[in-house]
């Protein structure tokens, strides 16, 4: 009775809601918080017959399980009255320091004092949007973005203007553009939101020449960057890109995670942000959470002292790397003409267009039927774009199963083309307000 | 220079951050994010030499940390792939059904699918004043409150409105009449918070009679309860009140949380909720953290399969009792006359008013030279009142320390007076708004 699925689909719809007896009690930010497309899907996707290509877990079957239990077991055993107390909003300083030395790899410069240590990176994207956002403020963000973003900034009442990328990542004359309306409208841009590198769905990274040009319009319009950047150390040439925060360092907010290259559920992220902006998170920390959990904080400092963590985030570049390789192969072979999709050089994802007239999300049933799961692109846009598209995850999948999952999904794209040739399109796509184009089809 | 300090004392007051060339881009919920008395304090009273009464970190000492350490092996070990991947913004199910067990200890019939697990009670309570709180909206509270409630409050623009205790709690009348007031004055009460049960800092408990009185106040006016309950099982006679979410399970919120009776650094709370609020808490927290701690949460449900935790809390209530005992013993020996407490049985705070012209902020740093520690009053209130009074916290230090914290405590006071009696009050205190009377003096 109590399954281990989300409960994006038990969610009522707001509209039907009048036999909720607290519906007038709720503040005006609650309406803003709705299940999110990625969210709806997990129940169904998965089903252990279901290929999903959908989900954003990082595969930890690399992981040194046994050497790992027993560090955890000896800082228990040794700190446990440490580990299993209270700890500061700020974070563990040794861990801040440790972090300093990942950051490092792609050239920031940062103070341990300037860190704040959050459950998870969401929690640093959470705490960032808290102290900057009053309702109707403005986030500028890449079209598409990260779902679980748009979902944050939904409850603070951000309004959500998206910029369109290309292959080369956002294009900094759109992002100019949509700085002037928004400036001509009268509307307040507090911050950009980016994911500069294997972007999150897109798959696309932001091309080294233009990272300054975009600092640049940032500074300019005085408009902060948040730089999210999960997927930095996951170049499947074990490649590195200079981070926004290295090229900037009081106009970026930069926010880090472990989730990616260790372990997810022990939420574990961070924000490196000015001093000054830092004090606030520290406060909004402090009200969000008193501490973020103190024995994951120990243990990923002691996985970091102890293990060659190096060795393992090139382990898992390994590993991804076969997986995207197989994901685009499979596309190549399978999928129909006028489909086309980003190549990513790093992360998880892979982001789709299939051909016009096809509707992502009303083709989600059908694929599931035929036991293949993907997220349908209109969940990471604010204004209603994206229901051509789709994110394909090749992170958690085997090969052969990854395989698979493309030739069913070709299958029904197919058989929905076909039904199309037959009798036109279901449904019109009602585009309204600014629509922002696709990284793969630019 | 990265000390394991809390940054309370280092953050700038709001009046001086004209060096923040961010300072116009905050939301305006930040004004209210400023350091908690508590948080500026735990940099000194925290240096070894000084006795602290201040901090109400849970005495983890009596903990089995061996064979802690050992479960947790094993756990990483055996399902260290769920343990650390992501988990859903709900929590684990197997956890939720064992929360209704330790629920069940104080009356509470609960589903496990309107549980929703946090990262600690204080994200739980974070996440109801966001799906409730607009600004302006009146939260109700005992005087005194929950420190980090009232920060939570505040970084939501809540308005806290103070209501009398006496020495069996919140007093019925005065809600009636804070209730009236605000009728009056067109403003929106959203809920009431209450710690029934050995309050946070008052150390005063919630007479049975009146509990049934307050739930029909509230319901009859339309407010919402929400009921924090850390210290519900730490009765110093093993005795247990019925939880107001007992009593009514349709307008409670009731938060839980491990921090107390278990291990705090892990950070797993929860909060019990209407169904239709838990939809939205579970939509609020997917949005701040995404899933709390997957590790912690499996811990804590492996210590509570495998460990007598019902033992393990009778000798928490044990340990606290004895240092109870010694702490009311050392106050009725040292204190001056005119010096008032509360008696508690049971949790963590004893509550003290000293005579009139001490002012125990300005006391504090003269408390810290002789080498003692405690929490000044007025940051238990929003509306400036406790400058008579203190927290003492009989927790964490040993017998001895206690016994010496208290002797040291009653130098100062004396001196203070001597003072007072030779010069008169060195500054009289600002009485503005509304005041509220303290517990022990009522």
């Amino acid at each position: 009775m109590h399954s281990e699925e989300p409960e994006g689909n038990q969610v009522t719809p707001s509209t039907g809601q009048n036999l909720d007896p607290h519906l007038k009690r709720y503040a005006a930010r609650a309406e803003g918080m709705t299940a999110s497309e990625v969210r709806a899907l997990f129940a169904v996707a998965n089903r252990p017959e279901v290929v999903s290509l959908a989900g954003g877990m990082p595969n930890l079957a690399a992981l040194p399980l046994d050497s790992i239990a027993a560090e955890v077991a000896s800082l228990i055993a040794k700190e446990g009255l440490v580990a299993l107390q209270y700890g500061s909003a700020h974070g563990l300083p040794a861990l801040r320091e440790q972090i300093c030395d990942v950051m490092s790899l792609e050239g920031i410069t940062g103070h341990p004092d300037d860190i704040v240590v959050t459950a998870g990176s969401q929690m640093a994207l959470d705490l960032v949007t808290r102290i900057f956002i009053d309702p109707g403020d403005v986030v500028i963000a890449e079209g598409p973005s990260y779902v679980g973003a748009l979902g944050t900034f939904a409850s603070y009442q951000a309004q959500v203007v998206h910029v369109e990328m290309d292959a080369a990542g956002l294009v900094p004359e759109a992002l100019r553009q949509a700085l002037a309306v928004a400036q001509a409208q009268g509307r307040r841009v507090k911050f950009l939101y980016t994911i500069p590198n294997f972007q999150n769905p897109g798959g696309v990274t932001l091309d080294v020449i233009r990272r300054a040009e975009i600092l640049e319009i940032c500074r300019q319009a005085g408009v902060l960057v948040v730089e999210d950047n999960p997927y930095g150390l996951l170049g499947f040439e074990g490649q590195t890109y200079p981070a926004l925060r290295s090229m900037d360092p009081d106009n970026v907010i930069y926010l880090g995670s472990f989730s990616k290259t260790f372990a997810s559920g022990l939420r574990v992220g961070w924000a490196l942000a000015p001093h000054a902006v830092r004090e606030k998170l520290v406060l909004a920390a402090e009200a969000a959470v008193l501490s973020p959990p103190v024995l994951s904080q120990m243990i990923v400092s002691r996985y970091l002292s102890t293990h060659d963590w190096q060795g393992q985030i090139k382990s898992f570049q390994q590993m991804y790397r076969e997986r995207r390789d197989t994901l685009l192969a499979g596309l190549d072979q399978h999928m129909p003409a006028d489909c086309t999709w980003t190549k990513p050089d790093g992360g998880f994802f892979v982001w789709m267009t299939v051909p016009e007239g096809i509707d992502t999300k009303a083709m989600q049933p059908r694929a599931v039927t035929a036991r293949v799961a993907y997220v349908p692109g209109i969940g990471f846009y604010a204004d209603g774009f994206g229901s051509r598209q789709m994110r394909l995850s090749f992170c958690f999948p085997t090969l052969d199963r990854i395989r698979e999952g493309v030739r069913r999904l070709a299958v029904v794209l197919e058989q929905e083309m076909e039904l199309l040739r037959t009798f036109g399109p279901a449904s019109r796509r009602i585009s309204s307000g600014p629509q922002t184009p696709s990284p793969d089809t630019a």
